[in-house]
Formats: structure tokens, C-alpha cells, sequence
């Protein structure tokens, strides 16, 4: 069982295959032959799914393969994190043929994306996203890239891989609240472009049963096919791709204040979501039943639906103006025009943005 | 007075001016304007450059102008040396608006193409190569990088700039070897593609006068159009950008020998172009004729055209030999089919790359 989606961009066309069993079964051959392979894993990924990928890639009659296993925290997403990575390519001479295989949540696909981009200018390269985040929201778009003195994502490239591989068994050893954060971009990408995929995912929630696989391979699916799409039409980020922001610029906020500590970016995407869809309330641009299900649907998820009690509203405020500071132009939010459908909207009133924070 | 080449590639096109007077007189209002500028500044580039620049800019409206001074050696083309730069776009909060200008010779224009290319996944970028061997050879094509691991080059990107000045008053101050090493390049790209700039180079170096600035401007432009037009068809290096390695081959290796230390590139490569071209006539691809020609330009020009007697022809076949073993296949020469064209030549029979040093 798997779905296919053909990614076409101005540097390059490339599949997207998601399904269960897929490392196991996938061919490689016609990337992997002859060539010099290095995979570098994520310490959180099992090693059950490295063997049984490793099993397949030795099928494809590589050169070699090589395997670096890397920490990945924010703090590793950096230079320093990189060094290793460059290190095994020039020491084991890997040259402008080889092929690089990111295995990993988000963290190791843009760290090994960025590598993929800079070595000998450019090598080829697998993503095999191993969480669901990583799957619906990194792993496709070629946005690759470290932190830097304190900033997030600030160095990097936009570089295309010549295959991602969403294997939904890889999933099975995520926490809950791992599985949530992907949950969150998922709900999210129904909201801002696909009322179908948002009608699904409300039948699939109110079940309240476990996700089956082929609900999973089709959510996944249905998610990958909207990215897709929006960053086949926007490679280089100039223009669609900000409505995937939706939920993020109050994500964000809710991110950086202390009161909310603990909260994962999910968790904090979600809850930005209600407020987002409440401040389009509140500009008029979706009705109040619309608004309901948009919060009964991140609540039957899951995640976050309420603003918790020791919420302080004046670290809101700071955290909002500093990013706005930080931009140094105005503030921009994603809102909602109907489900499925969404537009920024530069500079809402003020008032407004405090109102949509009242749940 | 000057000229330009419009540079097509995939990924852009941009315009390369050619000219006298160009930092003091260019309208840069159009790449400027209201942006945030940092101009990285080789140390070895006279203060007067920078300043005329500078004075240009400012009539041009930026939002700010920087300066940065860099070191360059092969030492700090590293991420070492890269990361005083991106300290300084991120202290200075400069956004994906902003426009670098990298000021100098080879190495810093090849930092800079790879700090526009990477930070915020990509920014605008001003080339201003100020050496003749940069104008002629670096400054066009898109390839930026830095050293990493004892390898060079070996990290980097793909990355066009906007807009590539070359103003030959910048090469007033570059001692006789900076500027011959530049020589030997516009001698390799009249040898590969354009038999017309042999001549006209024969002319100007027989008459044993200085190079009027017309002369430079001209051979300057020619030669440019001729890396433009080759990168233009091959943007990745895939193909006829090999064509631009004519006497690398040798002169790669007369680098790496002892008994030739003290070689400037341009002399290596220089003596590389006389020795390439022995091995075409012993190929019988070149006249005897064709070759005493190249002999007595390149001899004309001020580059080596003799084995020194000090030469070691043993390490010169270890350094081949190990050379060899690194590309772990077969040694390319670039050879010559006639004056103004060339080929590749893999493996050709060992006696007769050893008699081709033989001059």
C-alpha cells in the first residue's frame, strides 16, 4: 500500500512515496547502484529501521555504505553539528556522485539537506522523514538549514532531494504528544487549503478509536499533496508559501513566554490555530459555526483547545511586539476565508488580536 | 568606457561590466535602494577602492552600508573564517532583502558567493572581483566555497550573483605575479575557444609595451565572454566547463612539488598550458608550428615556458600518480585540437605525458 506524489519544482522534479513497508520493499536500485551511500541517522530512530533499510540498500548493489549516527537538538542544528557530517564525506573520499540519505525527525532532514546542498556544491540525496512532523511539514519543500547565533533556520539553502520516503511504520515508536505535533500540521494544511481533507479528519477524530494505517497513509497523503503543491508553485518562499505560517505567528508568541513552558511546538501551532481562526471570526472572514469545529477538531486531536490558566497576557504582548521588533515591519497573520481557504492579512487591528486570545 | 555580457544561466541571468572608472560611475540606485548593505572587504584591497565605492552607494539611497574587513588566505576560507560575516548580517538583524558585495580577489568573492548563498537560504549578491586572475576566472560562474578538511573548495554552492563589476582600476596596485597569474587565465580561454584573442594577445605582448587600459578592457571582456558562454551552457559543470581545466592537469601538479615551490598559480599553470600543448602535438593534434606559437606567447607574456633545472620528475610523476588516486579513475588532460579549440583526453599513453615535459 502506497501513494505517490510527483513534487515539480524550477530545480527539479522528484517523488514523494508514502505507505507502510516501504523501506523494507522500495527498489533502490536505479539510485543506489555503484554508488558511495551515506546514511546518517538520528540516535532517536531505532535501529530496526536503519537494518532494515540498510538490508535494502545493500540489495541495490551500492558502492558502499556508510552509516554516522548524529544527536539532534537545537543546539546541534549548528556549524559545529555539520563538522561531523563533512568530516566522514572527505575523509572516506565520497565524491560528486555519492548519495546522502537523511534518516531522522525534521532536525537531521534539514541538517542533512544543507550538507546534501554544500558538499562538492551539491550531491544527491534521500529524505526518510521519521516522524509525522517531519513527514507532512520538513521533509518536503527543499527548505533545509541550521541554527545560528541564537536564530533559528538563518543558514541554509533551498535544495531539492531526488526522493522522500514516508514509511508510516517509522511512526509507530513516537510519543503521543510527537504523533500530536504532526497531528497539528496536518490539521493545519486542511484548514488553509482542503475543506475535504478537514471533513476527513473530523470523521477520522470523532471515532476516537486509533488511527487505522490506511487512514494514516491517506491523511499523510492528502497532507504531503497541499505542501506540495503550495511550494511547487512558491519554491523560493516569495509568495503562497506564507499561508503555511497559519497558526504560527501566535505559535510562535505562545512558544517564547514563560507561562506556556513546556508546550511543544505542536501544542503551541495548535492552540495558535484557534486563535487564528477565532481572530478571522472576529474579522468576519468565517462564521461562528465554522469557528466551533475548527476548535471541536484540534480538541477531539488532542491538542490544546483552551488557554490555560496561568496564561499572562502581557508576555503575549511582549513575546508578539519583539517579534515584530524583530521583523521590524508589520505584523502578519494568516487568516481563514472559509474553511480550506486562507489569506494574510497585514497589521489586523489590535483590539482584535487581544479579543481572538479570549477563548 | 566599458562593456558588458549578459550571463544566462538556469537558476538567473545577471550582467558583467567591464570597464575603467565603473566603481566610481555605476548607477547601483536599481540593486540598492532602500536595502541593507554590507560590503565584505578583502584587507589587501586599497582603502581609496572601498571608499569610491562606498561614495557610489551612498548616492544610491541604501537603508545602511557596512563594511567588513576579511583576512584571506586558504586558512580562513573555512567556516572559521566565514562566520565573523554571518555575524555581522545577524547582529545587524539584515533581512532577506538585504545585498552583500564582496570586494576583493578570488577567495573572498568565492566566501561571499557562499554566505549570499546561504544565509536566509539565499540574499542578493554584488561580485566585485578587484585581481585580474578573479575577473577572469572566479568572478563568472557561480561557483563560491570554502576549504574544509585539507580539500579545496570542497564545500560550497551554486549561487549567481545579481550583477558582477569589474573595474580595471583595481588592478593598478597588484604586484607583476598577482596580475600575470591573471594573464595565464585569459591566455587558457583564448587556447580552449577563440583563436581571434590569440592573436590579438600575440600582438599586444610582442610589442613589449605596459597593456594600454583599452587593451586591458578588451581582453578582459573577451575572455570573460568565453567563461560566461561556457558556464552559461554547462551552469553544474557537467560538461564543457572541463574544457576550462587546459593545463590544470600539469599545473596542479607543479604546485604540489617541492622543487617548484614558489610557483604562483599562474606560473603553474602557465608552464601546465605549454606542456598540454607538447602533449597535443605529440598527439598530433597540434602543428609544430601551432606549438612554438603558444611557447612564445605564453614566454612572451612573462610565465615560464621552461622545466626550471631544479625539477624533480619524480615527485612530478608521484603528484600525477597521486592525483590519480584521489579521482580513483582514469587522469583527464584538456588538449588541444588546433589554436582556440580543445578536448578531453582520458588516460593518454604514460610515455607520452612523460615526454611532454619535456621541453
Amino acid at each position: 500500500m502506497s501513494k505517490s506524489i510527483n513534487v515539480r519544482t524550477p530545480s527539479g522534479d522528484y517523488e514523494v512515496l508514502i505507505g507502510s513497508k516501504l523501506l523494507g520493499s522500495y527498489n533502490f536500485k536505479w539510485l543506489v547502484q555503484n554508488r558511495q551511500i551515506l546514511i546518517i541517522k538520528d540516535s532517536m530512530v531505532p535501529n530496526e529501521i536503519l537494518e532494515t533499510l540498510r538490508i535494502s540498500l545493500s540489495n541495490s548493489q551500492p558502492m558502499e555504505i556508510k552509516v554516522l549516527e548524529i544527536e539532534t537538538n537545537e543546539k546541534t542544528k549548528s556549524f559545529e553539528g555539520l563538522i561531523p557530517i563533512f568530516e566522514v564525506l572527505n575523509a572516506n573520499k565520497f565524491n560528486r556522485d555519492c548519495l546522502l540519505i537523511g534518516l531522522g525527525g525534521g532536525i537531521t532532514t534539514d541538517m542533512v539537506g544543507f550538507v546534501a546542498a554544500s558538499y562538492l556544491r551539491g550531491v544527491d540525496l534521500i529524505q526518510i522523514p521519521t516522524t509525522l512532523l517531519s513527514q507532512v511539514d520538513a521533509a518536503i519543500g527543499g527548505k533545509t538549514g541550521i541554527n545560528f547565533a541564537g536564530s533559528k533556520n538563518n543558514i541554509g539553502a533551498f535544495y531539492q532531494p531526488k526522493l522522500v520516503l514516508m514509511d508510516i511504520d517509522c511512526l509507530k515508536s513516537l510519543s503521543k504528544s510527537d504523533f500530536t505535533d504532526g497531528i497539528a500540521e496536518i490539521i493545519k494544511h486542511s484548514l488553509i487549503a482542503d475543506k475535504n481533507l478537514f471533513t476527513k479528519l473530523e470523521n477520522i477524530f470523532s471515532k476516537n478509536n486509533e488511527l487505522s494505517d490506511e487512514d494514516l497513509v491517506q491523511i499523510v497523503y492528502e497532507s504531503s499533496l497541499i505542501k506540495a503543491f503550495i511550494v511547487s508553485n512558491d519554491e523560493k518562499e516569495k509568495g503562497d508559501r506564507a499561508l503555511l505560517n497559519f497558526g504560527h505567528t501566535y505559535g510562535h508568541a505562545f512558544e517564547a513566554i514563560q507561562s506556556l513552558e513546556g508546550f511543544s511546538h505542536g501544542q503551541a501551532v495548535g492552540l495558535g490555530m484557534i486563535c487564528a481562526s477565532h481572530l478571522s471570526f472576529l474579522l468576519k472572514k468565517i462564521s461562528s459555526d465554522e469557528f466551533e469545529k475548527i476548535k471541536n477538531l484540534i480538541k477531539s486531536a488532542g491538542l490544546p483547545h483552551e488557554i490555560p490558566e496561568n496564561f499572562d497576557v502581557n508576555d503575549f504582548i511582549e513575546a508578539m511586539s519583539r517579534d515584530k521588533k524583530i521583523l521590524d515591519k508589520k505584523l502578519r497573520f494568516i487568516t481563514l476565508r472559509g474553511l480550506g481557504s486562507a489569506e494574510i492579512t497585514e497589521d489586523p487591528p489590535e483590539d482584535l488580536v487581544l479579543k481572538s486570545i479570549n477563548l
